[in-house]
């Protein structure tokens, strides 16, 4: 009997961390061809107006057949609200988001089953868990930041409307082709969904959606860099020694399926500055202490500065591709992969909201543990 | 009554964040001027021999004015074992490891009790807690990363002697000097510690201690880049969805203080790449399956590949800098700082410790969670 | 604007403590009246087969209106398995149950929406939170042991069929009536559902049941013990300090709704006696370790022997009555209140499976703990 | 080689559960014949006055030695406060206690190694951990409880200081002989160390004291009960599904060693009570609201009424006792012990402080949890 006819893992194995925050916690499960995809949160604070419709835009920001630079595969990515909420407001108590998978072909996947697809987690869940789920990848498909950007959902919300903070992620370089100066406050929602891309920049976003739909045409894929700014954080979030904002933000990202690095503030450039250049000023303007630049990207000793954070997430290329591709089977024999299916030229358009989502919720908790220290 | 008559925290602020770790727990504790730096282990697995020199020369690697381009200051940093091991031998039990501290010299820092210096942590502590500790940051110094070394010690010695897997961190740069060819499963503890910067490229080496020694005399500081190899890390370990080994990596790092950027396998570089380039091909060598290029960095789907993970850890240029700097006192008055004081121009040579520390940590607890996984 | 206008929580509170256990870890959700009840189990081993009859058949012990000696309001409270089990079987991802809300009569609480309840939880959960929900009492609703109940009756099925171990729970006592000669080792689920009050003494049962249609009759409620007997239990479950075997097994008891007491092995009894009488002496028996006595109740040290655990649990008398009852309204006066209503005149018979539900979640987070140490 | 030349453990075990606590979080370490038992408090409030003498008070009243009716082993248990504290206040961070171990006999136990004593941990921790510490148990001491006295003596006095709360422990039964009639608002810290078994009531105290001088005499040991009160807890503490108040208090005490049972309010005598009688009606006093009795004993929904709160802890017979006793060694031979050593004929007087320093970690914990939500 084929090892590939079981589906993830060896008997007794469990897996862990499917959890993410303190106080603001949230815990998801579903497989991306099971029944749902879902998520409890469990420490929202309560009274705050929260509809489907809130949740739902953001979802429709990362859901696929978006557009023609997207995988045209079709899911609604409809959001169900069954706990927690009453008459349209957060009671305090856990709640709980659904959606329902509709659009499952298992079958596309068929010639996969018996094939370790380069740079993606086949092998490794294979061989972690003695099983893995060919239907799509399970638990470690991308269908599971659905649950993290329906999450996310609420709590940018609840730090736009009671804390006045902004939270923008776009798309700032796509291959080589980079947007280079965009002012960060100048960002907005508006001029980020004006285009396909996610790119405020509109001129450099026709550049990149041109080199994505020549990459599309060849089969190929290619990656890029998210661009993060953090308008009007309140001084103070973060914690001195492990919670580190910095080190919450960084590990967020670094969770999301396809990330391979992240910079905060001046990141790796910085490096190569003297301490005389790279020291943020402290200054007197208006009679109020002020900062005069911002390399530190918002933070200092881990803790908010209330000047902007930004930082930049970086995506490596899709690792599904049209092309043929030289691997392994299961019987440990070479082959050649040509796969068909529906893929994402470029993940980054789709990113976004998840990026946007993830930092949320490390503001949120952070937030949270701040006013709870200080209670 | 000036606020800096008073150390750390106004009344009822709590502190959280000072514990790291899963199954392998530390918890740190100790200011830079109190009795002690030290910290409990929790988790660790018995039998496992471990005396306090095995602890003490990662310490030493560590401690301050340890060659002529870091900090003139003297700390012996012996360590002490408190609990857990017994005739030479870990028992299971907690671990407590201690180092009193000796060389306080809080007079030292009387001049900037009350000033923000650039790019410290004074003031989004003081704005954070309404207090701050001026004899040398508190919590915020970096003298906390000493407890740190010593656990992540023991994890070094456990994760070479039981499994094989290496560790090694060194400076790959220092401002734009980098070091570009050296092979991975050539750098040894040898011809790391083979010069004062930690750079296993002796000539390159050389340039980048020139560059720091001008950079002294000019009493700057200038940042760098920590390049890390794991060799021998076994499949399977990490979690598929936010417990990612590049996740908790990420996050270990930009904890430490001064890093701003952390990037695994081809990180930024690789966004450039077609996934037809960057995609690691499965092959069959010797009838065994193996990974052509490790573009990946050791890990698929957050999960380890078997292959070295490599990494690189940014850090700024250090804060501390004896040229004249604009600045704020605590009466919102603007003024200018002169620091005479005792400083290290560049923090990378004592820095590579402290990244193989937090390494260690992050391996043992995802071996320990993984073995728990699969029992 | 009235006070109880609004549903639980003020503005801004959270609610936290909605998680259970460490590996295998339960998160629930849900109100009595809103969209459903549910529960996310992260940690459960992969491989297990699990139906959603398996659930049904522990749900349905716990349900309303399953006797004439409980309350007669009607919930088929049917679980839906929506993400991690697959064909059958686990998949060792999370999963997640769902029991939606069918038989929700809010008008039903009408009248009780001013009043605070004597013994309810209605007047802390507003001084706590400031808002409370008067639709069955929201969270405090004991409705929210559906969860638990779910979720160990996977928990139990595994136990029984990977380990053999039997986990029974049995009204032993109600008011003053207590059966006294039940064997440990007798003891069945067959004979346990032979009666409606769930004692295996039938003989007893008769008289307890009696005296619950007695206290019926008179509007009026009335408490009694659990009993628990878990055979088979391996030695070396449970942690020698904080999370010993009783420590955890006593807070998941103290949990449940209603619940004032809990004693284990020798209880409260076992004071009176000796040193000399008490301590349980090892023998051999065909040539085999043997504890003579069991004073201890299966764990010495907070660690299982390998004897049976036995341990009673205290159920006070049900606070809602139809009795008129002295109490206070939210305007601070003095009323009497005569609730009508549904209710259940003894929580016992329906108590039987959350106990025994409880246990099964502590025996086998502490058996997955403790096989995850000795990897 | 026989197997109690080892000490604790197998190789590769590990130990878990040393930490209690989510936002006051204490994690112990130390062995009773190691260097020093010690404990790191995390999340400690800033700005709080706490000296040596201030912890010592309460660890006198733990130590052995300290009474005719105690062990006559000697332990100074000097405290030494290592971190968190400067200049006689806490900072917010860490604190870190320690006692040096001086009265370490190891030669004491030779005879005991190769036996399993009744009642006592040896069976189940070899049998769990493949190897035990014959030295006075390791972990499983009471000698651990040193560092809950340590940290609950800073609670303790926390909570006195800021929100008026005291907690007051006492011995209220030894054997059978039990003080009925003390009235909770009339105990005092002096009534209670107005003798040496602390209990409030003269007479009745020296009846325990003859009781256990007898017992002491014929080499035996007895039982009893320590109850609890807890004055002028505000309304709010507790969460209301799994964190309720008399849960964690209950998993507190459960964890102490020797704790057979606890109950709280009522308790197992209330399960006999109707509804109608046990339910605390809701009054109007003075126009201000009032519950009339107080059976629930402090908490409603597992939230804390203001109303004292008070409970009742079980404690076995100590298990050392210098009787003859049939037991077996780790040969498996039937044999008779007859321990000489120094034992508590009795654990109660010694208890006492134990149970108020679980007490106050529960209440602190829970109050900073409440303030935390409240923010």
């Amino acid at each position: 009997m084929p090892i590939y006819n079981h589906l993830l893992m060896r008997e007794e194995k469990l897996m862990t961390g499917n959890s993410f925050g303190q106080l603001f916690k949230i815990t998801t499960c579903g497989e991306s061809h099971g029944g749902a995809v879902g998520v409890i949160i469990d420490g929202c604070p309560a009274g705050f107006e929260v509809s489907e419709s809130d949740i739902q835009i953001e979802l429709d920001r990362r859901k696929p057949g978006q557009s023609s630079i997207t995988t045209p595969r079709k899911e609604t990515d409809t959001i169900h609200i069954l706990s927690g909420i009453f008459e349209g407001k957060t009671t305090g108590t856990p709640i709980l988001l659904l959606a329902y998978n509709t659009d499952m072909r298992p079958e596309d996947y068929a010639d996969l089953k018996n094939v370790y697809r380069p740079s993606h987690a086949d092998y490794t869940y294979l061989m972690k868990y003695g099983r893995r789920d060919f239907r799509g990848s399970g638990r470690a498909s991308a269908r599971e930041t659905l649950a993290r950007v329906a999450a996310g959902a609420i709590a940018k919300k609840y730090l736009k409307e009671k804390l006045n903070i902004e939270i923008h992620s776009y798309v700032e370089q796509v291959g080589n082709i980079r947007a280079n100066n965009i002012e960060d406050n100048l960002i907005t929602a508006e001029n980020i969904e004006a285009n396909i891309i996610r790119c405020p920049d509109q001129i450099t976003a026709k550049k990149m959606i041109k080199l994505i739909e020549k990459v599309k045409q060849e089969g190929d894929s290619i990656g890029g860099v998210i661009r993060t700014v953090i308008r009007h954080v309140p001084i103070g979030l973060g914690e001195p020694v492990f919670d580190k904002l910095p080190a919450d933000l960084g590990k967020a990202m670094l969770s999301i399926n396809a990330v391979k690095g992240f910079e905060i503030g001046s990141g790796f450039e910085g490096v190569s500055l003297r301490g005389s250049q790279h020291n943020d000023p402290f200054m007197i303007e208006n009679k109020k202490l002020k900062i005069k630049t911002n390399y530190a990207g918002g933070t200092l000793g881990g803790i908010s500065t209330g000047e902007n954070i930004y930082f930049r997430v970086a995506f490596k290329p899709v690792s599904t591709i049209s092309k043929a591709q030289q691997t392994v089977n299961l019987e440990n024999q070479a082959i050649i992969l040509e796969a068909q299916g529906r893929h994402d030229p470029c993940v980054l358009p789709r990113a976004a909201p998840i990026v946007d989502a993830m930092s949320a919720l490390v503001i949120i908790d952070h937030y949270l543990r701040h006013k709870a220290q200080s209670a």
